[in-house]
């Protein structure tokens, strides 16, 4: 299933299945959120989608979620550490980004020039948890996901750096686009084996796999489970690969005016344009 | 004000105002919790309170409310920054605690210790955000705290230097202690004059005051402000005193059969006991 929020004509948002390129509205009584139907597990989700009706006339994907939290991982991709210079981290590298940075599909990521002068793009495989988990292994771990999406794990690499402490940098509003939909594993199927991919105005600056990662999904949430729990919503980000813009020579960053698309095989492509939003 | 949220006889956990050291239920529809209720504005809120009937037979006070997203700050007491022999931070320097590490009055810290030996002590100040905030002036962004609470942010010291990144040493799951009470801005006052403390045990081991503040609330929700948008039910975490076992000679931390106990002048004690949860 590929399932999603959108926005319909009256301007209300909600959750729907994607199927052959049109939304369909899902059966499940009115407010309930596509986090909430997840955490219900897959047979309610599946029973939701089976009742399915539409087409919904004119709708619009936007973010699928709100995540709970979202946990990011650092320097997960072998060709981004050798990329870096870096060494293999011994254990996943975790940090947080704020979930009032999300955005969806087409929404702009918003540059403030008097806070940052460095803007990076970083595709991700991110998956979404349905299921509560703490101190599972990995074969529990990855049974919990319902499902997996793209983020744009967006960096103000200047901020990121002279703070120190990466949350700051990684949060400014705008800053994790989401989407377009959520893929559930039985339809995804191998999480470690998919083509990513960075776009930034037509020319491709990422391109790599899943299967660069050194640490794969199972691991990782089981990671985290042994840390604290990782509830339904909750979205863990996976790391990017080799083709960042600050490792570049001369390093690159994003301007208004440039359009980033991220896309993971098997789920789709989100792509965003860039906007000044200088105070 | 001085509001919460307690457990009732059956179980059921639903917002209350403390009066006289007895807890009355408030006068608003079944299932609004505190944040959703302080989201509604200080009018709202009088309302309610003005409203309420009780006392609550057996209230017993849980944590107040299930924050968005913890926002903390370190290294802003003029005092710990002589303790640690750091530089005076040029600008508010800000990590994340996940909001599945918060527990309650009374309720467990759990050292796992095959994942942490040094686990210490930090009382603060924490602020409820009441109104969204974005690109605000100090004044504004003093004006949207809703309320004020204690919070302990329990941290494990080992996690939190060798990841570099603070925010899984800081978000183990019961390492976010809260409450017992939100304390609304009236009836609190100036913010920046309260007396902050820490007893381990019955020890006072910090023991200090909001003066001693490098930023104060206003500025650090205005500086939040203007990277991200703080929304109602975010809770920031205002900095720590001198007095943390890491900085003592030699070093001291928690361990299980301790209780800790933090408290912030006119707010109240949150006292916690430290059991051991190893695996």
């Amino acid at each position: 299933m590929r399932l999603g929020t959108v926005r319909v004509g009256d301007g209300a948002r909600l959750p729907a299945v994607e199927r052959d390129g049109l939304w369909h509205a899902l059966d499940i009584p009115a407010g309930v959120t596509l986090e909430a139907l997840l955490a219900q597990g897959p047979g309610e989700t599946r029973r939701a989608a089976d009742g399915a009706v539409g087409p919904l006339p004119g709708a619009v994907p936007v973010a699928p979620l709100r995540p709970g939290k979202i946990v990011a991982i650092g320097l997960n991709y072998l060709d981004h550490i050798r990329e870096t210079g870096m060494d293999k981290p011994a254990r996943p590298l975790m940090f947080a980004k704020f979930p009032s940075s999300v955005i969806g599909p087409g929404e702009p990521i918003v540059i403030d020039s008097g806070l940052t002068g460095s803007v990076d793009w970083e595709v991700e495989l991110a998956a979404v948890v349905g299921t509560p988990l703490r101190h599972a292994g990995p074969a529990e771990a990855l049974a919990a996901v319902a499902g997996y999406t793209v983020a744009n794990d967006v960096s103000a690499r200047d901020l990121q750096f002279s703070d120190g402490q990466w949350t700051r940098g990684k949060s400014l509003d705008t800053f994790c686009p989401l989407g377009p939909v959520v893929v559930t594993p039985d339809e995804l199927g191998d999480p470690q084996g998919l083509r990513l991919r960075t776009v930034v105005n037509g020319e491709t600056v990422q391109d790599s796999s899943t299967a660069e990662m050194l640490f794969g999904v199972a691991e990782l949430l089981s990671f985290c489970s042994a840390s604290f729990t990782l509830e339904p919503g909750d979205v863990v980000l996976t790391g990017t690969p080799w083709g960042c813009g600050a490792f570049m020579d001369p390093p690159r960053s994003l301007s208004p005016g440039d359009v980033v698309e991220v896309s993971v095989e098997g789920i789709g492509e989100l792509r965003n344009p860039v906007v000044d939003g200088t105070r």
